[in-house]
């Protein structure tokens, strides 16, 4: 089906828990907001295009999705899923989809690319910006000179190997691929697996608030030592504990030492967005396909 | 002293032991090269100075500079070196000096930046690049879609934290603000510090190969999860002991575990430049600065 381009914008921050549908009339002006859970990907997709055409007519659409995703524009997968441990959902043509449904320019990236993107408006263009979600699994996202990292895929900062204290070697992870790597041991299921609750739900004077705090402070001193980001955005369930953000804070002033160039230049902060910064990134994608109008969804269509 | 533009480039590779001068009719073209031990900032800059008057007048010059260096062209000190523990060295006016000396266009970045620069030359423009230098120090530089980052103030690669495997955790390391953080492990000096020879002087069945290998493995995961690169180069001193890369490209495909979206796009090489990726970096930053011709020279001579 084909609708006639209206005004609308629209956005999808695609979930593995749950798929957020937004409509704007710019990035920043959010119309309508919508949550489906995320079931099979054509009952899901099926939900959210009905969804959207409730709403009026789309001018464009963007997707921000759970990852690992094609985001090569040259390939023949651009807008897919690629292969996800997430059962049905490799190789699922996201973009193909909601181009067929709605005929309209279509904007595609991963979650925390959008989120980047979206942390990053206001800020100067030569801003080096990290947005890193530690929620069900470790994300991050980047934006340099205004564009999100590709390079060979995208980041996926979450696997990075974090050195493991003395008095913390014991638990083994739980990434499937790496065991303890960063989201084998502070995501939140990796929380859960081992302390039998979230982090928030554990007293403040448990363990776990320092050594969650340590690993992620060494994911924010690896960024700031590779890219000399300018602000690190800590989003995601796991960061809503009180507190964390200074305990990380503090860590990675520890693990720096002083040395890095840039100092007080690296700011972590909580997301400007709150919990919408996949969904105005969403809405950043929308607005950036139509800006490029039709040349992406009209030679995928 | 101003001499009148002719068509040489200039091109310097200012290191900790020694400055590598060149000159060349393009990036690719080198005429001349020579090299002067690095003493005082006077008597360095003096000696070089002296060599490239006595090559012809210079159209631009480019400089490579070991750091910390201010790279900010809005600040008052860009084209400095800021703190270094190099004794003399601290808040030289770099850039200045040859601007003074030469009234040409001055380009200034990092070694490694100037580096990744010359391997990315000949790269898809979207290619995200890292030179990594493994010498008296550990520094690497990164190129995304055809710029260097920047960021706060540059990368600083060498000094992430390597997890310390159960077989190597007594050493301390050598570096004064993190001890064991990679530089402090895997550099020249800590290999010397610690077994008394280089890693190229050590019997091909020393232990010290498989560690050195490991802990810049672990590198490379970090900078394929984090930005996903499409290349590290990796070169310096350490980096010509035989067979040492091979190693790091089996202990990075471990760390791996084929997790990582991208996977055999993500790329180990010697530099293609060889030795020279700095000197080819320095004019490729003196052709960048005649093409944006004299606006930074005359700003700030």
């Amino acid at each position: 089906m084909t609708t006639a381009p209206g005004l609308l914008l629209g956005g999808i921050e695609a979930g593995g828990t749950k798929f957020v549908l937004v409509t704007g009339i710019s990035p920043q002006k959010i119309v309508a907001r919508h949550s489906i859970p995320t079931t099979s990907p054509a009952e899901t997709l099926a939900h959210a295009a009905d969804w959207f055409k409730s709403q009026g007519p789309l001018s464009a659409l963007g997707i921000a999705s759970f990852g690992p995703v094609d985001l090569n524009p040259a390939s023949g997968t651009w807008g897919h899923i690629t292969q996800t441990p997430k059962s049905g959902w490799s190789n699922c043509n996201l973009a193909g989809f909601f181009a067929q449904e709605f005929g309209v320019p279509i904007g595609f990236e991963t979650d925390v690319n959008a989120a980047a993107l979206a942390e990053a408006q206001g800020e100067p263009s030569e801003t080096t910006l990290a947005y890193i979600t530690i929620g069900t699994g470790i994300g991050g996202g980047l934006v340099v000179n205004g564009l999100p990292i590709h390079g060979a895929a995208h980041p996926e900062m979450g696997h990075i190997y974090p050195r493991r204290p003395e008095n913390d070697r014991s638990f083994p992870g739980i990434c499937p691929y790496h065991g303890d790597c960063l989201e084998g041991l502070a995501s939140g299921p990796a929380i859960l697996a081992r302390w039998g609750k979230s982090l928030s739900d554990l007293p403040s004077d448990h363990d776990a608030h320092g050594i969650i705090a340590g690993y992620l402070a060494q994911l924010c001193h690896m960024i700031f030592a590779t890219v000399s980001a300018n602000r690190i955005i800590l989003g995601g369930g796991v960061m809503q504990t009180p507190g964390l953000i200074d305990h990380v804070r503090t860590h990675a002033a520890r693990l720096d030492s002083g040395y890095l160039p840039g100092g007080t230049q690296h700011l972590i902060n909580p997301p400007v967005n709150g919990g919408h910064a996949g969904a105005v990134g969403a809405l950043l994608l929308a607005e950036k396909a139509r800006l490029a109008k039709g040349s992406r969804a009209a030679g995928r269509a």
